[in-house]
Order: structure tokens, then C-alpha cells, then sequence
């Protein structure tokens, strides 16, 4: 049970972790704080926290669990702002989607508490942001991983994971750098080339005749362009080595595709397209297990 | 109202515009040929087709209309296969994804018969291939495109045009040239775009692993890295100087972005995500509209 929960950023994210915990009874009473007047308004008027704080000192302090839940850039100076204020007993979690960038703010940042902050990743989300994109079962059968590193207190991770259990996810230890890697593969890499494609031709001057004619297909790839700018930037830009490395390896693969149909290559473009069929019916064979499968 | 449909190769496209055209009592008969015995014998016991052809030349004797659905490298040897066997008054048409190749493969196989060829392609479509994946309402509320060129009868082109009508269809014109830009930017770039990063995690050691992690964005980002192989080979030899020179441009947009990532230039990464989110939201901002919008 959670006797006083803070969440710093109520949108998506931290707003959801909050309607998952207050709908199964787990948390006494829920402060939150965000930048803007609005936000704060807006969660509360949503109930997704009972109390708005003015500062994040006021949001922290007799927390015994904060929640961090604002864009990577932002992440630093909310650590900054709440080490003074966090109580000995806190543990301190977050949800930012690249891990070594939010550890080495952490570290700086919370000195001595460092050992009680569990960073996390929840690998669910939608395009949509704000407190009211919120909803209490974005989590339900969705992943969340946490990279304790080793100064990270085990029962402060134990902790965090039951809170995570409580929304019905299920909680996965990775080390930092494995995360960074694997989500710039699955998450960030495909964000980056569905921003450029749309990017491009959003500068056609033709470019509403041309979406006009875009299908289904186009619709299910593109929609992770609808998802926030700043939240993105500061992604790109929080787990750059890894984006980078993945982004030069994707380059290689476009222009063995473009030789290959340059050359009325078949045989090559089969190939690559059948192992990639094949590799992506055996993940998503079942639209049920989507994110629900097995590990 | 069709006396005798002929479909030539009775798959996704060609079986859902057989089963479309039945449901509304619009066609007296439906004959259907496949390369295989299977694919025909599926779509006889799916009611697909009234008739299985064993050739061919049987398939289109004596149609009114004649629907060339197979892989688009297959459609020169169709065209060269019916050529001889067309009544004069058959209507012939198509629905090959890309239209210059076909326009110039029906020229060349029709002789006399080409003014009765109007090409076109729906924009419709699953990942799904084969009689199995036909159903009657795919065409509803999507745009079918034709693309008569000069040669073109213009009241076969309206009889094709009635006939997609019937199906639930919103049916445009455009000029050959035209479609195969518009639709190597919407639908083979992304298709290219999304098979080359799918095989790139297929050829990772830890693919299986790093695919568990892969949440709700990659899979729908990927969904279309689930299409079928020949049918991809060759549009993307089919239609390969629009493909090119649009892969040209997208690299020179990811090479910017990757720019902009090594020298923490968070200003241009928001404003090419934005200009993105927001074409991409004026597109498809409310879901029900998704293919469905007005003109
Ligand atoms: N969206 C996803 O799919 C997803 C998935 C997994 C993890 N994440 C991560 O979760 C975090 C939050 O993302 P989200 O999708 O929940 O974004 P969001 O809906 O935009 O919520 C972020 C909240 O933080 C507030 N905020 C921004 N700057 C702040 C600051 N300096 N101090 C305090 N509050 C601030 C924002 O409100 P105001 O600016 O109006 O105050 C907003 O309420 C990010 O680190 C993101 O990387 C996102
Ligand atoms: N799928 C889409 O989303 C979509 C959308 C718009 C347009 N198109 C276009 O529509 C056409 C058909 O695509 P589809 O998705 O319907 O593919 P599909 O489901 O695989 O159907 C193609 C059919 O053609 C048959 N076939 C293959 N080669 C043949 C040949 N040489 N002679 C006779 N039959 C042959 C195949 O059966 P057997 O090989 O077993 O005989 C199969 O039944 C393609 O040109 C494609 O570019 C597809």
C-alpha cells in the first residue's frame, strides 16, 4: 500500500500510473505536479490525482513514492528540484524511455538517494499526450522494464515492481545499455523513420492530394508521427549513440534494396522481404497475444 | 449488369471484387483462374468463383469483363495468354499496384484490344494474400483509381467505373505518371521502408528477444513488413524510378536528422516531428474518416 504517492508530470504516463493504482485501491492519496497551471487543473478536474502541489517540493515532500514522469530534457532539473525535499525512506521511479541518460541525471542530481531511485520504462503507450490522454489500463499485460544499476537499493526495486504488478503489467530487469539498445531497435529507430517520411511529404505542395490517396497501410505506419515533438526530440537526443549506430546499419540495408532494384535484383528483394515477413508473423502471428505474449 | 466476370487470379484483390460484385446480384457468373489448382479449387469451395478454368484461354471466352489480379510481374504473361481469346466487346481491367509497367505490358500484348483495357488499382488492401483473405466489403468506402490513357475507350472506362461503383467504391481518374508517384510516396516507400528494417532485426542474434520488447508502435509501424514478397518484388521493380528517386529524398531528410541528433540540435529535430504530427493528424484525425475522407 502506498500511503502518498507523487507524481512530477501528469500526462500519459505518470496521469495512467495514477488511475491504475487509485482503481485498485493501492494508494491513500495521490499529489501530483506538472509545469503548467493547466495540466495540474486538468488532472484533477479528471480525478487522476486528489491533490495539485505548487512546486515540486510540495509535491515531494512526505511522498513515499515519486513517480517521474515529464520528457526526458525535463528530467534533470525535476531531480534537481525534488532531491532536498525527498524523504530518507522514498524511492523515487521513472518512466522515461531511454535509461542512461535519466541514471546519469539521477546520479548527479540525487546524491546520496541515488541508491533509492529504480529507473523504469513502461512499454506501453499511444500517440496521444496530456493528462487527458491518461486511462487506467494503458499498463494491463503491457511490459515495464526496470535497469536497477548497482548502487540501486534491491528492496527499493522490489517495491517498485510490486506497484508495477498492481496495474496488472508484467516487470522485466534489463541492464541500462541492453534497454537503450533494444528500444532504439523496436521504438525509436521506427519513430525517427515514420517522422521523416511524414516530414517529407508534408513539404510537397501537393501533399494533401497525396494523402488523400494513402491507405490503411500508410495509416498504421505513420501513426507514431502523430506522437509528441518534445517528448521525441528529447529521445533522439537522451539516446543518440544508440539511434545513430542503428540508423547507419539501417542506411546499409536501404541501399542494398536500392542496388537490388536498381539491378532488377528479385531474387535479393525476395529475400529481404521474406525473412522480414517471416520474423514479423512469428512476433504479431496472433492479433490477441500482441502485447501479451510469452516470455 | 456482368454476364460472365472473369477473374484471373483469384487472390485478395480479384476474389474480394468477385465476392463484392456477387453480394450485390450485380454479375451472372463468375469464372476465376489461378496459376494453381489449390488457389482455384479454394475459391470455388469459398464461392469465390462459379467456375474454375483450366486455362486461361477458357477463362476469358466469352466474358463481358475480364479482372487481372495476379502479381504484377505476372500480368505480361496473362495479357499475352488472353489476348487471342477476348471478345471484341470484353472489357478488360486490372488492379496491379503500380501502372505504368502494366499500361506498357497491355500495349504491347493487346494489340487492337488495348483501347478496351483501362487500368486501374484500388487502394484497399490487407497484408493478407490468397482466396482466404478475400472478403466483400473490402473496396467499401475506399478509392479505386483508373488510369485510361489516350488509347482508352472512354465507355469502357465508364463501365469499369460503374462496375468499382457497385462494390461501395469512391472511383477517381488519374494520369498514369501521376499514380505511380502518389503511391510509390503513401504505399511502396513505406513498404520498402518498413520490410528493410524488420529484416534488419530478423538478422540479429538476439531478434527474438529484442521483439518481445517491440510494443504497440512497432507493430503497427510494421504491419505492412507482413506482405507478401513477390507481390512487393515487383512493385519495386515494377514501379522503380518513382521508388528511387523518392528513397533518394527520404535519405537526404535521415541524414539531416541524423545530423541533427550528433550535434544535439533539438531545434530541428522539433520542428521536422511537428510538421510531421501535424500533417500526419490533419490526415487522419478522426479514425473513422480513415478511409473514408472527402475529396
Ligand atoms: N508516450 C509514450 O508512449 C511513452 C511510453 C513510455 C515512456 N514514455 C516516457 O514517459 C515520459 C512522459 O511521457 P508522456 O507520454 O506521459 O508525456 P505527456 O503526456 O506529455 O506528459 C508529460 C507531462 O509532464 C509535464 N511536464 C513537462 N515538462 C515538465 C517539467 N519541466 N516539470 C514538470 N512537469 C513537466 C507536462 O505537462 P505541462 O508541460 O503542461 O506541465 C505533462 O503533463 C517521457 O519521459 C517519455 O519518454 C512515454
Ligand atoms: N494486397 C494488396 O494490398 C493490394 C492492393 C492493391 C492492389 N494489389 C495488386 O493486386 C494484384 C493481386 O494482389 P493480391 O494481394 O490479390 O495477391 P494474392 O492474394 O497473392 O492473389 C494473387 C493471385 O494470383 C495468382 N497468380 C499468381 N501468379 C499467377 C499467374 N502467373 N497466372 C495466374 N494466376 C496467378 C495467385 O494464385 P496461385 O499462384 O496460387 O495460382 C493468387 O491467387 C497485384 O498486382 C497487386 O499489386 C494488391
Amino acid at each position: 500500500m502506498i500511503n502518498r504517492l507523487a507524481i512530477i508530470g501528469v500526462g500519459l504516463i505518470g496521469g495512467s500510473l495514477a488511475l491504475a493504482l487509485k482503481g485498485k485501491g493501492a494508494v491513500n492519496e495521490v499529489v501530483g505536479y506538472s509545469r503548467s497551471e493547466d495540466a495540474r487543473q486538468q488532472a484533477l478536474d479528471l480525478g487522476i490525482i486528489d491533490k495539485a502541489a505548487d512546486s515540486l517540493a510540495e509535491a515531494v515532500s512526505g511522498a513515499d513514492l515519486v513517480f517521474v514522469a515529464v520528457p526526458m530534457g525535463a528530467m534533470n532539473s525535476v531531480f534537481e528540484g525534488i532531491a532536498d525535499y525527498l524523504s530518507p525512506e522514498a524511492i523515487i521511479t521513472d518512466g522515461g524511455s531511454a535509461k542512461a541518460q535519466v541514471v546519469a541525471a539521477a546520479k548527479q542530481c540525487l546524491g546520496e538517494k541515488f541508491k533509492q531511485f529504480v529507473p523504469g520504462h513502461p512499454i506501453a503507450g499511444t500517440e496521444k499526450s496530456g493528462p487527458s490522454a491518461a486511462f487506467p489500463t494503458l499498463y494491463e499485460k503491457h511490459r515495464i522494464v526496470l535497469t536497477p544499476v548497482s548502487e540501486t537499493d534491491s528492496a527499493a526495486t522490489a517495491k517498485v515492481k510490486a506497484m508495477w504488478q498492481l496495474t496488472g503489467a508484467d516487470v522485466f530487469e534489463m541492464n541500462v545499455e541492453h534497454h537503450d539498445t533494444v528500444l532504439a531497435a523496436t521504438s525509436h529507430l521506427p519513430h525517427v523513420l515514420a517522422f521523416n517520411l511524414v516530414g517529407m511529404l508534408a513539404e510537397r505542395n501537393d501533399c494533401d492530394e497525396v494523402l488523400r490517396y494513402a491507405a490503411g497501410g500508410f495509416r498504421d505506419f505513420s501513426r507514431i508521427a502523430s506522437s509528441d515533438a518534445v517528448m521525441w526530440r528529447d529521445i533522439c537526443l537522451g539516446n543518440q549513440d544508440a539511434i545513430l549506430s542503428l540508423l547507419e546499419q539501417y542506411h546499409q540495408g536501404i541501399k542494398q534494396i536500392e542496388e537490388a532494384i536498381r539491378n532488377q535484383d528479385g531474387d535479393y528483394l525476395i529475400d529481404v522481404f521474406s525473412r522480414a515477413k517471416k520474423a514479423r508473423d512469428s512476433r504479431f502471428a496472433d492479433p490477441n497475444l500482441i502485447d501479451n505474449s510469452e516470455v
